[in-house]
């Protein structure tokens, strides 16, 4: 089994970074604050005219046409509209299930966000704040989200598999990311209360998932975890004979890299990914592991440090003009691509973060370089290879 | 000179076919009576949500990719923010120009509507409604328009030229496509007032816009001017040798061709792109002739009878099914795209209408075979031949 895929980002589960206008006039920095600060009708017209014209059949066949034959869709816990005041987005999921089917490409459903969230990230909807799993209701009402989407969509040709939830962070990243700090939480209360998952409350959770979504959804459909930011804790997870058609999904970004210490230099980032290629390869024993999130955004391209892929809404200044040139980012680019499709072809594929970006690198301040996060551009620039379907 | 470019249609001046999310749960059909049915804020939103998510940097970045190297930009008659209710976008404009300088386009500004209207269709912003050039008043807006444009943007690198205005019609248009039956008016008193312009003012018209644009725009920028349906009716105009860098649009749609009477085959489409391209070699012995709007679309690869390209928003069934093979479309989009380029080629080259369309062939009943509207799906789809630039 061999994946290619891009993540359809920011479409269903916003980013501010990614789509600024929606979240114009207001200091809201994520999806859960934006409906706390416009008027009802204005929050939904906002949101339907982002999802109408985000994306639409045309990205489906731009998808194809450049040889990638799957799409990771992000979705929010509310997607079923059970959730006030966020609007549900079923609709449009079902729209794509029909692009898809009419295109030749299949879609991973990958539960995003949970209410509380797993990870405090702003794009886990609630920046600062990690509270879901200690609320079994919550927990409860996740796995329905899941278990749903799998009587939905299990039996669908253009189904290629769910995930069962996005990210979820353990003690290490937590700290490592520094994410209270990153993300600052609005809701005080809901801050101080805030902390990482547990393991072996994240291992419970993937076990009950994969029942309650199997349950819908026959074994040549895939079941998806993600590692939870530790790669090689699984060797002794879901071994039992029962568990069929499990893929193992790890993200890697070299901004990551960065921040643990890689140096920014072409060489070592592929140092660095050549040797996450071996520990990919060493999984490969045990599940098929993805690389569900990944692109070729680094710090040598942008031209200076990011802080491990921080931007001005992180309160990291930017740059204004380009000073790399444009011959020099295709070299940078080209290389680090050429390294990390090689890795996840080692494994089974990839999803690249992301398919569009509406940033604005020329008309925004501070925000050269991070065009390279649109897998669009990256192959409009030459940055991208792009294999003939 | 040749020039090979595409329209951004539908980005600041709005068809309610190529992005219905902006006209729903609304029975306007326009963009004039949209802002009568939402109220203020929910009309703010929408508008500002596609103008920020619908055309943004990475159009251009594709565009470039693709070997084109004009825009042509259609804006309305208030893209200055001085015509309640309508909100202004020339900001929207000025990021454009940022963008094409930065990628290497340029930008043909296209002044597509008018106080009143110029033609009564819904693009022309008030369907079924002509009374613009009856009101002196107005002429004279339209004119100012024209020269704070020329103005602000005259010394830009990025500008290719002014267009005067889009596809005023005279009375053989007016009758011949039954403006007011196909496009009907909202407000009975404006349609009732409602007459086709006369040849006499608008070549009046285009003499003093010319003059007005001229004063602040070098000569190496182009002064564009539309036919108003009528190709060879100006041999005898602009003969003087003050006007510099003219340049003559005409519009060639293949379902007017079919209005016409043109047979739905490949041979009569081919037949009668070859006699225009006879007309258009005889008028370059005056202007340069450019080919503003064109596009792929024709009844034979829909698969049924548009009736001169009306669609379910006029009225006219259309097909929720495919009925033409995936295969045999190709090959027909192929051999016309090829005697229409050959046919502009012998002219001074063209702009595909339109870049973009939003409109879902797959999930809403009745567009199947519209998709050929929109330049990036007939690249995606191989109908349209991309040169790599």
């Amino acid at each position: 089994m061999q994946v290619k895929g891009v993540n359809l980002g920011n479409w269903l589960v916003l980013e501010k970074w990614m789509s600024p206008g929606l979240f114009e006039g207001t200091t809201a920095e994520d999806e859960h604050n934006l409906p706390l600060q416009l008027p009802k009708e204005v929050y939904e017209a906002r949101i339907k005219m982002h999802r109408s014209e985000y994306i639409t059949e045309r990205d489906f066949t731009r998808i194809k046409s450049l040889g990638l034959d799957t799409v990771r869709i992000p979705v929010p816990y509310f997607i079923f509209g059970d959730r006030e005041p966020f609007i549900g987005c079923i609709g449009e999921l079902d729209n794509a299930f029909n692009w898809a089917e009419r295109y030749g490409l299949q879609i991973l459903i990958d539960l995003h966000t949970a209410p509380g969230s797993q990870n405090g990230f702003d794009n886990g909807g609630e920046s600062g704040v990690c509270i879901w799993s200690q609320q079994p209701d919550e927990v409860e009402f996740e796995l329905s989200v899941l278990e749903r989407l799998a009587e939905r969509y299990g039996q669908r040709k253009g189904l290629w598999g769910i995930e069962i939830i996005n990210e979820p962070v353990l003690e290490d990243m937590w700290e490592g990311m520094h994410v209270q700090e990153r993300y600052p939480a609005v809701d005080a209360e809901r801050g101080a209360r805030s902390k990482p998952n547990t393991i072996e409350f994240i291992r419970q959770f993937y076990l009950d998932a994969y029942d309650r979504i199997r349950k819908h959804m026959p074994e040549d459909k895939y079941v998806v975890f993600h590692d939870a930011f530790r790669l090689k804790a699984w060797k002794d997870f879901m071994r039992e004979d029962k568990y069929r058609g499990v893929v193992l999904d790890t993200h890697q970004y070299l901004m990551m890299a960065e921040l643990y210490g890689c140096e920014q230099t072409v060489e070592s980032y592929v140092g660095y990914v050549k040797n996450l290629q071996k520990d990919i390869e060493e999984m490969k024993e045990y599940f098929p592991v993805i690389c569900g999130e990944w692109c070729l955004f680094n710090s040598l391209a942008v031209g200076q440090d990011t802080k491990g892929g921080q931007t001005v809404l992180n309160g990291v200044e930017g740059l204004d003009q380009e000073v790399v040139s444009d011959e020099r980012k295709k070299e940078i680019y080209n290389a680090v691509a050429k390294a990390q499709l090689e890795a996840w072809k080692a494994g089974n594929g990839y999803f690249y973060w992301s398919w569009k970006l509406l940033t604005d690198t020329v008309n925004t301040p501070g925000w050269v370089g991070w065009d390279s996060w649109d897998l669009g551009r990256c192959v409009d620039f030459g940055w991208f290879p792009v294999e003939e379907a």
